[in-house]
């Protein structure tokens, strides 16, 4: 082999977007992942409140390389890299050599020590995760509606959201739909009992990212929508069976979703690499790792510098920007280019049916329906493949029309035998 | 309550039937399923070779009662029934009393005591069971393609299905076909050593419930795809890397599929319940248990009577039909109706992509592209919910026009945490 070789660690946002702008680059390019498919993290939260199936925003990364003749994509678990030998080693077959590295492994669930997060509250960051939640929240429902005790009833028809950030925010939004417009026809039995969607934020309004109007018209909507919104609370402790809030306050729940916070992946700092705020990893203004500069880190994981005291959020359009720079890096070299600067091009954030909060770089804003149509628009543009396009638009259409969501269904991959 | 209560255990094809007949009628209906979803079962094949999303097959039983006042459904295991107080026992909650019981409780995979089937082979008779036997593959792909074995890569990417019957055709169809069109694109790592479909039959044709015209048709399409058919041949043990034969034969495979046979619910013995054939539970000429007039069996659970020497075949017509009568009876008595007769509308089983047979009671048959549009034609008028047939149709449509599974995602829904 005389082609460079380039191997890329993670297939989110930012690992697809180096190798697909590699694609004319005289180089070959293998892609591993943990999994065998991305995820399109931004619907994660239709999968866990019933809206989408799993399989229309996953994709097979194979798949997405058929048209690509110099990359190909493997599913395997990255155990180490030996930087001096430039060999990526996974837990099967033989080590991946690499003329450049991009690692891209995004980030984690950070639960920040809070007692009992780790053991009882569920992530969602994956397709597997956000079916548990799916899984469990609508077998609590079967549960309580054949209960005769209160107590149980109550904490099983109750979901606390712990972040109001947008991950909070759009589950909040469509945990309430769910409840209100779904499951309570589902389950008359529970009428006397209303089901309760908490959201809990530690700072004094939502979307702390977002402009303040922004973080109010989340608030207003989804009061509206009968969401418990309880800003400036801290959560002390989770229980099988509660919250624990820090001015001593219990909330009775079987389910309570962590989206408060996200840490780097922790493997760079198994990998000795150099870590910052967050677990992130130090780059140069290259996004190359410090004295290796055929390693490259992108997305959740770098620490790469936006203004003098903020890095680069957290955010797709951080990770696909960052690619697009490291994959003209590796094709042209580092000369041909100035320093990495990302560029602000607005947030957006769904609240439910008919409305969204959409805002721009300038701090103009704006929300309703035209947000939520705006939301839509990019949203399914976003996610990869058409198939996933046309899917996702008739679970939409459908839910939209019927205020149904046909994905409540509870499969059980372990428990379910066919013996009843 | 002065209204009858009706208490259906089982939401398959037989037991919704009996639901929904009785729409009109004076009674209170509950249908009870260990599940929260019917499953749409002619179709779970195409879970299992990455053609459809399971939620595409699965449809929430409560909300298929949302516009059936008198109808609503639970998702409990049936622990045991009292027939002299006539009370249902869940494994929660109060017993539910009935005044007319119908046990639809199907059928599960039996293993005819083969050594090592239990233990090593995936049955398929539920969108758990399906999503397996996709992950198990497409993850078994991904071993082979990292291996320098050539036994593991073999075993590995080798797909065994034991059972000649239309489960056991159609698998082997959509199996060469993702095989061929799909992974063989995915995995040009293994374009050396290509992928393995074999179809183990005991009798000496295909299809052995069609007429042998099906039979060959079957046998002559699968193997113009590249399934290796083995008529004439028993499956002597399985174990976790092989299938051994009667005639000693070994197949190294690291999966078997055994469609070879199934029994009644076993249920109906721990029920106490007199069986016969296949665990099949007695029943009169009304689909009664004697001298329980009334609890009714229907579907696969039921030993009714066709032939003077057959019974009623389990397929989905013959619950269906089995079901509209009970609902009948129930409805205005037994005496208003002659004793249940099974009226035979033929059969079809799919090959694959352009192809299935089709026969009609009278022995005609067809096959070729004719019999895959009525095929299509009918399995998409069968599923229930026009949210189901419309993302059927887009999944089928994608599959058709370019060859592609969208599916082919691996969800492992224990082991897939966050962190790489």
């Amino acid at each position: 082999m005389t082609r460079r070789q380039v191997v890329i660690v993670g297939a989110g946002f930012g690992g697809l977007e180096v190798a697909r702008e590699l694609s004319d680059a005289d180089v070959d390019v293998t892609v591993i992942d943990k999994r065998n498919h991305h995820t399109f993290q931004p619907l994660l939260y239709q999968v866990a409140t019933a809206g989408l199936d799993s399989d229309d925003i996953c994709h097979a990364t194979r798949g997405i390389f058929h048209k690509q003749a110099n990359a190909r994509a493997m599913q395997a678990t990255v155990v180490d890299v030996d930087f001096e030998a430039k060999q990526v080693h996974t837990e099967i077959g033989p080590p991946i050599p690499y003329d450049a590295l991009v690692l891209a492994l995004g980030a984690v669930t950070a639960d920040f020590g809070v007692p009992g997060v780790a053991e009882h509250a569920f992530g969602l960051k994956s397709a597997a995760e956000a079916m548990q939640i799916r899984n469990h929240v609508l077998g609590n429902f079967e549960r309580a509606s054949r209960s005769t005790d209160p107590a149980e009833r109550r904490a099983a028809t109750t979901v606390v959201l712990v972040g109001g950030g947008p991950t909070g925010v759009e589950m909040a939004g469509g945990f309430a739909e769910l409840f209100d417009r779904v499951l309570d026809r589902d389950f008359p039995e529970l009428a006397a009992e209303p089901a309760r969607v908490v959201l809990v934020e530690g700072q004094d309004r939502l979307l702390g990212a977002f402009g303040s109007t922004s973080g109010e018209r989340a608030e207003r909507r989804l009061r509206k929508m009968g969401v418990d919104v309880q800003t400036a609370a801290q959560v002390a402790a989770v229980t099988p069976h509660s919250v624990e809030l820090g001015d001593g306050t219990l909330i009775e729940t079987d389910t309570v979703v962590w989206a408060a916070g996200v840490q780097a992946n922790p493997m760079a700092e198994r990998l000795g690499l150099e870590t910052t705020r967050g677990g992130r990893v130090v780059v140069d203004e290259h996004l190359r790792v410090p004295d290796r500069p055929d390693v490259f880190v992108i997305g959740d994981l770098a620490a790469a510098n936006w203004t003098d005291d903020e890095l680069v959020p957290q955010v797709a359009p951080g990770a696909i920007q960052a690619g697009a720079r490291v994959a003209a890096v590796i094709a042209d070299g580092v000369d041909a280019h100035d320093p990495f600067r990302y560029k602000d091009k607005g947030s957006m954030a769904t609240i439910g049916r008919n409305a969204a909060v959409v805002e721009f770089p300038n701090g103009r804003s704006f929300g309703g329906f035209a947000g939520w149509v705006a939301w839509l628009g990019l949203h399914l543009v976003m996610l990869v493949g058409f198939r996933n396009r046309a899917n996702v638009l008739v679970n939409w259409a459908w839910n939209y029309l019927t205020w149904d969501r046909g994905s409540r269904i509870i499969i059980d991959m372990d428990a379910d035998t066919t013996e009843l």
